[in-house]
């Protein structure tokens, strides 16, 4: 390999200097071409080495993409939790995808976009679109950094942070997915976990965030215990509080004031976490992150194929309606988003569905399945105490 | 007409107070009984009467329903800006409605919400959805008073208004619409005219707002220049420079910034329109409101009927999807509306289209009708320059 990279190295200096006329020059000349021969070809052989062992050890690790940070930096900063948190974020985005792919027909697979931002950082975008299981499908990481302008730093003010207002430097990594499937009884999922430092007066403040959730159009009660249930188990692992309050924190999160309902079923939810210490939060927020296929694949493997006709497709439309209200006029994610300078605008409304519907005064009829789906999402629902009393009774 | 109320009146007597026990009773019973019949009788009488010249007035007007304010007291108060713009926007509500209807086929007509809030006021929402000519047509008035929240209040600060920062008594009367015909060929429309009265340290302050703005998916050059030729005439009627300021105020107002396109091919949009006086400013809003027909009804007619396919449908969808992004996450009106307690927001999201679509980093081919309509909403175009150099080299 270092032998070809010599001498391509040496055809190049050949070419440019043209070697015939160099050996008629002086000896000083000689040795400097030479010497510079040897500075080239030792650069090209250390860039081509790294590019060759990173797409090793991408293909180890199958992501999606080569890392937004070049593998030989996260190597040498693997204990620094920006590093850290870019591979959970690149493993997590890949084990996704991998798995909703198993689900699709073969030849639907991930469109995958990897960008770079001009500020610093980028991310890697991937979206399965019009699959047969899929109707659209986005997982997103993104790995940025840069001044954080006035407005977005407001915006974590509003969330107990108590920061100077002006520019600060920041940083910010995290995997965010929504999953729209086309059989209305399956429901859509999304998930993001974050992680970020923001610098004010010398010190570097760091939290982590994020929450999944499920957004069923048709109630299966079973389901959405199985949901629930499984990230109980990924919270209790780390803190016997968590599940409970960060379940709460969806339930009131995911809220369309106006309307006086949450988008779905709920999920966990959290912000601002930075108990007990930087690598207990970060394993919480790895345990929750790899609840996701458990917490959802089983339930898109048995809904996939269940029967459907117009009306149920119409009810998912008006309801992936309701989805696109919370998410442009509520979720602060998509605010945030939008209000960073040269956001990528396509990452951030990937979220859209790719149909939605609005009817005016839609009502659906009372008892239908239509409206016990409603009454739930008007009063949330305490799954798994449902579940305790129920098999307590049998 | 009062004989039968007058019978009505006694026989509601005998029945609650039994006319045979009272007869028995000494003489002053049986004139307390006389004069409360007379009492109740001339009461309903005159809501009677009201009630018959409302209807009255109503049937001659063609009104879409009673108005918000009784019809008496808006007699009484016509010299009030108050009433005044109440009978303006019914009256606009009502041809417009009307006007639309004739396009449609003969079973399709708009359903009439007439609603009123606690707090003061109400509307009447019209909307005709799923017709042959239009999916979904939205024409709503509102006469509304009350307390003005802080965060309303807030919103009018940033527009160069200085209010205290605390509840204040307002009053806003406006009639807005939202237009999406099924045909891709016949572009969306969309107005709003408004006044609003706020007070503050024991001074009213009132303006007005408005603007009437045209969203094409196809752009056809000549339906443009017509639709601003139309405002133009509306504006220059009343101020040289209102036009040319207006205009340059809608391309400003109906960017969606992140995409960095305007919305459609704009027309106009105003705000804080307090000069040269009140009754000069209500002519121009009655002026630019009666425009909307002549600048929109041609183009409908033109084009209702003009061929399109599967291809063209799709696009209207993704650019539908556009719509509800501007509405959802800029438009202030949408905003003010959320934002203001006990709001009917069937009403205010009438606005948003039957269906929309959003396909990921979707981009029509290049010099496609559908690239061609891109260009003008990434640089406005001044319409009636165009026409005029075009009628100079003719």
């Amino acid at each position: 390999m270092s032998y070809k990279v010599a001498i391509r190295s040496f055809k190049t200096l050949t070419y440019v200097g043209s070697y015939k006329k160099l050996r008629d020059r002086p000896v000083p000349y000689y040795c400097a071409a030479l010497l510079g021969a040897g500075i080239v070809t030792y650069n090209q052989y250390k860039q081509n080495k790294y590019r060759a062992e990173a797409k090793e050890i991408m293909q180890l690790r199958n992501y999606m993409a080569e890392p937004i940070t070049p593998i030989s930096q996260l190597e040498k900063t693997q204990d620094d939790m920006k590093a850290q948190m870019e591979m959970l974020i690149m493993r997590i985005q890949a084990e996704f995808c991998r798995a909703l792919e198993k689900e699709e027909d073969e030849e639907a697979k991930f469109k995958v976009d990897r960008w770079t931002r001009k500020e610093g950082g980028g991310g890697i975008t991937c979206v399965l679109q019009d699959g047969r299981v899929f109707e659209k499908a986005g997982v997103n990481i993104s790995v940025v950094s840069g001044k954080l302008p006035p407005a977005a730093v407001q915006q974590m003010k509003s969330r107990g942070k108590n920061f100077e207002n002006k520019e600060l430097p920041f940083f910010a990594a995290g995997v965010s997915a929504v999953i729209h499937p086309r059989n209305p009884m399956v429901p859509t999922i999304h998930f993001n976990y974050r992680y970020f430092e923001v610098e004010d007066k010398n010190e570097v403040h760091w939290w982590f965030g994020g929450g999944t959730d499920l957004t069923p159009y048709y109630l299966n009660e079973e389901d959405a215990i199985h949901f629930h249930m499984t990230l109980k188990h990924a919270c209790d692992a780390h803190d016997a509080s968590y599940y409970e309050k960060f379940k709460k924190w969806c339930d009131d999160y995911f809220h369309i004031p106006h309307r006086g309902e949450r988008r779905g079923v709920g999920g966990i939810f959290f912000d601002d976490v930075d108990q007990p210490n930087q690598q207990s939060a970060f394993e919480f927020v790895t345990s929750c992150a790899e609840a996701v296929i458990p917490s959802y694949l089983p339930i898109v493997q048995k809904h996939k194929d269940d029967a459907y006709g117009y009306y149920e497709r119409q009810w998912q439309l008006l309801r992936r309606g309701r989805y696109v209200e919370f998410n442009l006029i509520y979720d602060r994610g998509t605010k945030f988003g939008l209000h960073t300078p040269e956001a990528r605008y396509e990452s951030i409304l990937m979220s859209l569905p790719l149909n939605a519907k609005w009817e005016y005064m839609h009502e659906p009829k009372p008892n239908s399945p239509e409206a016990k789906l409603m009454q739930v999402l008007k009063v949330p629902r305490d799954w798994l105490l449902i579940q305790k009393s129920k098999s307590s009774t049998t």
